[in-house]
């Protein structure tokens, strides 16, 4: 399965991310607190994500951070309605996050124009401060990346998480709807070596009892990958991978959601991989994984100190808090997605038909 | 293909649904208005819609049609920020329109409950009066659906969508955020006559060339469904009726956000169906269909007047105007899932493993 010949850029791309990680906090870090306090004195009473592939799914998690740490709601924008439909929302109150690795859609980019003229806070996260998406926006924050040259993000995709958590931490501190400090924030200074001892322990894990999993996958055509909560979006970039790399029709589901009717196609020839933080959205995801069972699946299970013991897991970053464990669980999917490519005899960097920017409307 | 034998549950239920929506119309009609007005009266300025599953995807067009004709911004509620992370959100000056068929599930119901204690306005749209989702939402609009039995829920889908449109109008021309009359509300009145023509199409196509549509996916494996704006709802209900009666791993997608990765998986033995309406969202699915047709996908397309004439098309519904179109689309829709699961040999009515009613919290 892993051969010894010169590594994918996605593999070099993914041993980066505890680097890329360390440069947010540090490099980004008063950019980061400039913004949210900026951003605080406007008094925002909504988010509107915009984003589109990968981007949307550190959008996701922007979603349920925003949401869990300052209090305010927070929406997915739905480009068409300015793009196709040209109706024009009222974006007073308003504040717009949009994430792009190119900033190249002139979709997203679209709304944030909208979004920005009728006078909302804009920001731009995004890997090209030289983009359309860049120059849309009121403040950008830059994700300090590097060039990423496979077609399946991954170092852009961890930075993106980073830079949203920092923001988050930062709008809470900054007084943002009088939310507290959230109890992880002390936490993402140890994140870069949290990220490198789940880096180290997902590629142990690989070449030892993963090695299994790894086989499941590249037998399969169909797979299932599931989580809840801040992870949600970890399971659907997982799934989105699997697609991308491994031409594997694999779908990313909350727990909630698998239940209300995607289980029917759960079964023994289907491999199921969930990410399982401890708590209660561990608890929600075991429910899941039950009704799945009762078909057959027989999970890979990757996730938290409650996990240990269990047949087919890998328990990553123990000690780090809930919120952040998205930026820890996501990069042993990513190793399996690059190691299931590979085993099927597919080059995980240039994927048929994809190309690194897509452009849509 | 067409057996002789009794109707399943699912086909008698799709070809009542004309009615249900003049019911909805007629009944439901001075029920929404007065809704309408008190919501309008309560200014809000941001919706949440709450739903999961099937009912979700009526939430989705919810958030297009609310966007498109009221301009206000609309989110999808995540309900584990309340159920799992206990989080409290700033819920003044917030809409939470819930969807649910059954009304039963728990998470729903508290995301309800915690918006209305907050004094947001909250909206219940259930076939369920009776219902624990209906005990909690301060406004009730029932669906008026009569009993369904099938487990794939097809009549409560379009009466849904039917009392959103009604109440999009109504919000409307009760003045929330100054937005004008839509000019497709006149045609809300010819819908049952529409959808009732729309259902005689798509059962005469079935039984001529459609024949060749139903043993595709018949025989498929996986699948994929596109469409874009106030359809994207169709294409994802359509897909998780596929799997829910055929088993078959069929997703959903905006023609965006296949464009971002996922056409990675069309081919020749990937049986693809459009929802295609007429303007500018039919451009932009005929884009999508484009690259996936570089990979040899020959795609079934329904829609309006503009496809008129192509292979493998089915026309319906020619002069509804297009935010309404999702009502009459999903109907040859739902009559293809149902003839493709009997000729998959399963019954529709019956999915191994799933309920009628779903609990999740």
């Amino acid at each position: 399965m892993a051969s010894s010949r010169t590594p994918t850029h996605m593999a070099r791309e993914i041993a980066e991310i505890p680097a890329v990680v360390a440069r947010v906090l540090a490099d980004g870090g008063p950019g980061l607190e400039a913004a949210a306090r900026a951003i605080a004195g406007r008094r925002p009473r909504f988010v509107l994500v915009a984003a589109r592939g990968t981007s949307d799914h550190a959008g996701l998690y922007a979603r349920y951070l925003l949401e869990t740490t300052i209090g305010i709601p927070v929406g997915l924008a739905a480009a068409s309605v300015t793009t196709i439909y040209g109706a024009r929302l009222r974006w007073d109150d308003v504040l717009v996050l949009a994430v792009s690795q190119s900033g190249a859609g002139p979709d997203v980019a679209a709304v944030v124009a909208a979004a920005r003229e009728a006078g909302a806070p804009t920001l731009a996260v995004t890997n090209d401060p030289g983009s359309l998406l860049a120059a849309a926006a009121e403040i950008v924050l830059p994700l300090r990346a590097g060039e990423e040259r496979a077609v399946a993000a991954t170092k852009t995709y961890v930075a993106s998480l980073a830079v949203v958590a920092v923001l988050a931490a930062r709008l809470a501190e900054a007084g943002l709807n009088d939310a507290p400090r959230p109890s992880w924030a002390p936490a993402l200074e140890a994140l870069p070596e949290a990220l490198e001892a789940s880096l180290v322990a997902s590629g142990a894990w690989l070449r030892g009892p993963g090695e299994a999993c790894v086989a499941a996958f590249a037998r399969a055509h169909e797979a299932l990958v599931v989580s809840r909560g801040h992870n949600f979006a970890t399971a659907l970039e997982i799934a989105l991978k699997l697609k991308e790399t491994s031409r594997i029709f694999a779908d990313g589901y909350s727990s909630a959601d698998l239940l209300h009717g995607p289980v029917a196609v759960a079964g023994p020839e289907v491999p199921t991989l969930a990410f399982r933080p401890d708590g209660a959205p561990g608890s929600a995801v075991d429910e899941a994984l039950a009704v799945a069972g009762r078909s057959g699946a027989a999970p890979w299970t990757i996730g938290g100190r409650e996990i240990a013991g269990r047949e087919r897991s890998l328990v990553v970053a123990p000690g780090l808090p809930e919120p952040l464990t998205p930026l820890a669980y996501v990069l042993p999917g990513f190793l399996l997605a690059e190691a299931i490519a590979r085993a099927r005899g597919r080059d995980p960097d240039a994927p048929p038909g994809l190309s690194k920017i897509t452009r849509t409307r």
